[in-house]
């Protein structure tokens, strides 16, 4: 085939770093997939298998399933916060607020019943305080909001670590799964309702507009 | 001792019938401190070790560890609601709610340690809708406190679903706990702060009294 061609002209280097960001990839969406079909109960050799990689392949990248699972969080909350910093700015705190819990909640529908299974039994501001990194990335995209929608009067100025562990509480993937799955709410609808009672919780007057 | 004889009097079927209540005990206190100590890695000996009991004690009681663990939490469960029934009814339908919520967070504080490692990947409603009798149990005590804060005009009415979950989501205990550990607040100010919290997301104005 022609692209046989193409890549014989590669170099060899390059070749070898995309077929092992090739098959990082397929082990990650595999383990999203094993996650939420069985929960985290698999093995590496499994986990492979899913992958449609060898289970050497496998080894190269992560020498356990706990180090796979870390590393699908990971980019995971890495994807969702470029998401979220990605809507933009607009003339208005509040709407672009709105917007980012609107991505989230649409986000966590998708992965919400893999991570389910990944979550950590350690508090998110007792890992914050430990310096997680994903922890940390994820506190320094929400707290800049929150503190802008005070700025602009939308809410009483709040702490930031109380605000943001409201806000990732009330928007837990277990929360939004199960508004999903159990009374069959559509993202749209989750979105609005959760994102009502944190704009309340943290403050906002019941019913104000604009 | 003297107690012998009095405990020698006592029929045999009443004398086993309490050792066996009174190893139970010491098993799901065990399971607490084990819990609170190194989370859920722990085997039946283990268990029976902590407890000062035989391990064939121990299997009299509990076939496996998940079986331990679940009869652990569903007596806390059931503890935490008789004391949430136990705070008196009053003329008041808000500061009923606000005793409540402090008995929840107090005791959070006290098993929340232990708690976070045992909570389950599945939702609450999805729970409630499988019929678990826990979840169900819960839910029959929180619901109809919602309601006649509802009733009595304090927060706009919720369907009680919505409004249950997003309680016992701000209640979780991973925040409790969190709260206490991270932040060092002792458990009235937690109690304050996450009942203004849920009270205001449930639709209750800010800065409303009485």
């Amino acid at each position: 085939m022609a692209s046989g061609t193409v890549r014989d002209e590669e170099p060899r280097s390059r070749r070898i770093r995309r077929d092992f960001l090739a098959s990082r990839r397929d082990l990650l969406e595999a383990a999203e997939r094993l996650l939420a079909k069985q929960g985290g109960r698999f093995s590496l050799t499994d986990l492979a298998a899913e992958a449609g990689v060898s289970t050497a392949t496998a080894y190269r990248h992560f020498p356990d399933v706990p180090t796979a699972l870390d590393a699908y969080y990971t980019q995971l909350v890495e994807l969702l916060v470029t998401r979220m910093e990605a809507v933009p700015p607009g003339p208005d705190a509040l709407r672009r607020f709105v917007a980012v819990c609107e991505v989230w909640v649409r986000e966590a529908v998708g992965w919400g019943p893999a991570v389910v299974h990944v979550r950590s039994s350690r508090g998110f501001l007792q890992r914050l305080r430990a310096e997680d990194p994903v922890i940390g990335r994820l506190f320094d995209a929400l707290a800049p909001m929150l503190a802008k929608l005070a700025d602009a009067g939308f809410i009483p100025p709040t702490p930031a670590d109380y605000g943001v562990l409201l806000w990732v509480t009330v928007f837990d993937e277990r929360v939004v799964v199960d508004l999903h799955d159990s009374l069959g709410w559509p993202a749209a609808r989750i979105a609005t309702e959760l994102t009502g009672s944190i704009l309340r919780a943290l403050g906002r007057p019941a019913g104000a507009t604009g």
